[in-house]
């Protein structure tokens, strides 16, 4: 068999010398005889692997000194709500309406005040980013950066002012350079860019932290977490071990401004290949276009589960789109190398070929 | 270097079988050429492990049909606030406060309605488990099945009766039998008999999932984690499958019946030395000794700082007491062999006669 390429949306592919890392010393963490997964979170050793990972993330990201870097647990759908647990106190603010997870985001709000709409690209679909546009009176504005869904992604950010900008970075985080200054909250699921699934980073401007509600659960105010630097109760410690090992990859691969350019690089040759070949037709706004999650249809139904099938027989798996959506998506996060995308392309101009 | 015994109070030592399976197989799991951590957790490799996962913790706990098996993230501290804001909705409930983590589920129930003290052991700086005084007009009654820290136990479970008993039983789950039909609610962090940290286990009688508060975030619902089998949002993958090797683990040790026989035999082994060498004094009232975590002092602190430096030296690692009490601690979990538990007391011997 070839070698097989992971187009999975999330849990996603992760670097090869990450996993090989991780099960070389799974016996044996650091030479202190015992696994990353039995030795105390309050061990030197652990906290050692915490620190590292904040210090990391912090250093590719230049998070500026007044933010606090947090793991949290309950992935970005339980963000949905602790943003505004700790931040909505019943007052209003602006969601940008992107997708299915801009929606969930939205209806979470919902039990601690009012969101707005603030833009939405609901009428086509959500294939395209819509523009903003800001409530004066609003707490915060919240944004989706990327869409895995409809396969689109900002590609640049609003300046809010002084509303602070909350922005749900999931599915593209280190994907490419930001401007962690421009937000006040930034937060992401691990299992993208990131890590595996079991853990969730929190970025955060340090005053909004200074002014969450009162009366929260312990394990779900940001204080408790800058407080205890993540380690109020035992992490995700696994978890937490494979991001420090993938920052490490990053900065051994040329940290964001590298990754950044390799992800163009990629999403230029597969989006090319969805323009020239006739079979095949991108549904996200050109301009929209997700580097990260590239949405494509066939020409019909029946050739799209051929294509899917026929592909999958060949190495190139979690190609079909999202089961709300259907057509085929392929994710080409980090991980994702250049090779694994020309693998793609070639066999979608083999594929077209012998189905016209 | 002698081999190496890990005495951590968790996360704590895992079966080297379990750790050496997750090894092998982290490149490539169950022959589809990915990891475990790169596989969606809508694939139907990954919905067998979780099927698999909760499969098997049914059959070694007995879990009658009429509860669900939930996975969740955030550790029993966040299991301290959900039960409150599900079941509690402004009413009173009984708590017996057998030390630090049952006070921590206390002070979290407050935010949610009145909880009452059913009984307590602050008096003796918890080293037994006290009576229970159950008020009629209670929600539930709340408990702690073994505390890490005083090293005490439950070693029965009160008939509550009609009122729920919600029990936090995250250091001694599996580590022998209990009739789960005797209580409304388990919860469970993995880190001590079950996995690695990441993941933690609710038993949950389904009248009183029916029963929980409205307006709930949908993180936070129980009922989101049952509709979904755990999957409403992405789950934290690997921590699930290290749960299902390690119930694989224990289905092939003989199950929950062989580990309590084993476990019983350890600790007696333990307490024995601790009873029979004057430099020892066990901590905890005899009749509630803890069989998972054996808690003890030496004749003085300066003693028990060598002890303790001594025994890490000769590979015997994690025997420190919890900061907050000092002294020494060993936590003797499921995983421990018996080998390891003798290997401690040749060493608490061997230190008694070197120091007298």
């Amino acid at each position: 068999m070839s070698k097989k390429y992971n187009f999975y949306a999330g849990p996603a592919i992760l670097p090869h010398e990450v996993i090989k890392k991780a099960q070389e010393e799974l016996l044996d963490f650091n030479g202190c005889g015992l696994s990353i997964m039995e030795i105390s979170h309050r061990s030197k050793e652990f906290e050692k692997v915490n620190d590292e990972a904040e210090a990391k993330i912090r250093s590719l990201l230049k998070v500026p000194e007044n933010y606090s870097v947090m793991f949290i647990q309950g992935g970005a759908s339980l963000q949905f709500s602790m943003v505004p647990m700790n931040l909505l106190k019943g007052g209003k603010a602006d969601y940008v309406n992107t997708g299915a997870w801009a929606k969930k985001a939205i209806d979470e709000a919902k039990l601690y005040g009012t969101p707005t709409i603030a833009g939405s690209s609901k009428d086509k679909n959500f294939n395209y980013v819509p523009p903003i546009t800001l409530s004066p009176d609003a707490t915060y504005v919240h944004v989706t950066s990327n869409e895995t869904i409809g396969g689109i992604q900002m590609q640049s950010f609003p300046d809010t002012g002084n509303i602070p900008m909350i922005a749900d970075m999931s599915s593209d985080i280190f994907s490419r350079r930001i401007d962690v200054s421009k937000f006040g909250l930034i937060y992401a699921g691990a299992q993208k860019n990131m890590g595996p699934a079991g853990v969730t980073l929190v970025i955060m401007r340090n005053d909004l932290i200074d002014g969450t509600a009162d009366g929260l659960p312990t394990m779900l105010n940001y204080k408790t977490y800058r407080e205890h630097k993540s380690l109020y109760n035992t992490p995700p410690c696994i978890a937490i071990y494979i991001v420090k090992l993938v920052m490490e990859w990053l900065e051994s691969n040329g940290g964001l401004e590298a990754m950044e350019a390799k992800n163009n690089e990629k999403a230029k040759i597969l989006y090319d290949a969805i323009d020239n070949l006739p079979m095949y037709s991108g549904t996200a706004e050109v301009k929209d276009r997700s580097k990260m999650n590239v949405t494509f249809r066939l020409t019909s139904e029946e050739l799209e589960k051929k294509f899917i099938k026929e592909a999958e027989a060949n190495g190139l798996v979690g190609l079909p789109g999202h089961r709300s959506v259907g057509g085929c998506r392929a994710s080409i996060y980090n991980a994702m190398p250049l090779e694994g995308v020309k693998t793609l392309v070639q066999f979608m101009e083999k594929f077209q070929k012998e189905n016209k």
